[in-house]
């Protein structure tokens, strides 16, 4: 094949129309595409997960890859439409935030107001921007329409940080912001951080909600039975888990539990 | 690719290796084809929730594609097996009623009643028609074979119609028949029948369950926080919701919920 | 197309960027093949239920396919990584049985222990096999590398066999190990072992967990209403159902239930 691959990632679930009609709105723009699922199992309305989630799964693509990006609880208001290029990659994405964790990791980024509106299918219903703006967006970019065709370069999109680490001498303190399928508790303490924190100190210890965590391991199965432990996860950020089984349902913590590091 | 597109809509889920089994038999018998899942997510045995899903989504494909459909609690026995066409897209699906929404709206519609077993998988299993029934006619559709190949064109095709409104001089009465992932109330109230109701009147006031709502809007970020809102969805009903939450959850309301709608 | 296809099945569920991640570096591997997603909610861990849906899943595909299955508690631990090839089909999984029930149907099976690290994704993350092992493994065989260029030849990888069945003269006993998304009840009763029984008695009787199983049916719209049924199910195994309902919830009764049979 080697098409041009469009990836979608939303919060419309897979009960509902939704992502069927934007793939048919895709399709029938653009024939020649190869949809890929990413996710649509985005809690809806959640900005930070669809941010993680992009930010964990799109880089990853080949060059050329369009990546689709619908979370989107502004529909129909004012919030702008965005396409952002990073060199490698094409985002479309409504401007939330959503795209802030993967734009972060990029060293060049170009965005761009979308406001060519002879790209829509008309007429845009003011519910379904995803059908009828997002997708055909994306589907004009796949046929080789220059982003700077859509609209002008912008520089004051919306960036959703996470909330900043609190740290003193030895002590750095941060909470989880995603809990995944498996019941993994993925906290805002990037691997870069640790290494950091790690690097001056001795005797490291970790504690989540009060509750002192074993050991840092390098994977999962390093663990022994029931032992509660933290490892650097292929997000880049340092997650608690409980091997085999969910440390969120053992500890009875979920996102905005706190994490903290110490050390001597 | 410009490949023929077979889109799939079951009530399988995807905990299970129906849909896998399904996908391989329709490869196996056509490698041309691109597949594409509109949801395996319809509610078991939910014809009707199958018929909104299918409605929503599959009119929205290019020209040529098939759509293959199976919500089908009467597997094995003598319900008959249906190819639909509509001049841009052919429906493999079983005679339930499960097209009945999307083809209401077409403006011509041939049904043939599929009785050509030797394009079927042999040996049938009789709990499983989706992998030796339906997907392979799906897939020698998608190789050109015509429809009227595969059996004689029928007129009796089951009909599921939504339940008619209940009208007086200054009020119409429906009722919820969908809620979708964002817990949005869908009802029976087309936008037609909105419009026409609109049309001759003032002061439109809307309930549901008893519970008012508080204004007719065009999409769900134009209401205020915590307001209860009306609004023409993307697949054209009234709906009812609660931006940004669940209306569904907010008011402890369902399928069957009463919307009525009153004006001077 | 006539792409080769590369099949997905995982515990990862779909609410992650994982299965994206995964999707991301096969296609940057080689953008030549098609993806087709078996299933993603595997129950996490849960080994023989994966095994179960990729062998009610993965023959059906065309000769030449290869299936990607990644449930895998052990990763980045020393558990080896399996290529295992059927003559028709090719594997990619962790050594855990997870390919057990899919390989005990197979005439011939030859059985690989990936070592080769040079088509691995570098590095590779302990957590992460899938996107950096498994996937890449699966994408330079999609690419036409042979087999045994990733390793030697085993004949020790795990088997996961099913619990025996416990038999007397006029009876049979096993037990439930699958609730599939209907509610139905796959029992250990393989189709051979019912023939087998029956062939030499009269006057079956089935209970499950005490409960007496109404009759013998060949597909579920055979059930009166509320008649609870046995029937050879799709994957080769005895099932208990309740047409249209879910015979587990009505039952109470899930995986370890236990079925007898008895006979004259």
């Amino acid at each position: 094949m080697g098409a041009t691959t469009i990836t979608l990632t939303t919060d419309f679930g897979t009960r509902e129309y939704y992502v069927g009609a934007v793939k048919g709105v895709i399709l029938e723009t653009n024939p020649d595409v190869r949809l890929v699922d990413v996710s649509h199992e985005i809690p809806s309305h959640d900005i930070l997960a669809g941010a993680f989630t992009v930010a964990g799964a799109c880089p990853w693509f080949p060059s050329g890859t369009i990546h689709l990006v619908v979370v989107d609880p502004g529909v129909g208001s004012d919030r702008r439409v965005l396409i952002a290029s990073t060199g490698r990659h094409l985002y479309v994405a409504p401007d939330n935030g959503v795209l802030s964790l993967v734009l972060l990791r990029e060293e060049s980024v170009r965005v761009f107001h979308v406001t060519a509106e002879h790209y829509y299918r008309q007429p845009v219903c003011p519910t379904f921007h995803a059908r009828d703006v997002f997708g055909p967006v994306a589907a004009w970019l796949a046929k080789g329409i220059a982003p700077d065709k859509f609209g002008l370069p912008i520089d004051d999109y919306k960036r959703l940080a996470l909330p900043p680490l609190s740290a003193t001498e030895n002590r750095l303190e941060g909470h989880v912001f995603h809990v995944d399928k498996f019941g993994n508790l993925i906290t805002t303490v990037t691997a870069e951080k640790l290494l950091e924190f790690q690097g001056r100190r001795r005797n490291l210890r970790i504690q989540i909600n009060e509750e002192p965590v074993s050991r840092l391991v390098r994977y999962y199965a390093e663990a022994g039975e029931n032992e509660l432990v933290a490892l650097v996860g292929s997000s880049g950020f340092l997650e608690v888990a409980l091997p085999r089984r969910s440390a969120a349902q053992h500890l009875g913590a979920g996102r905005g539990a706190r994490v903290v590091l110490e050390a001597d």
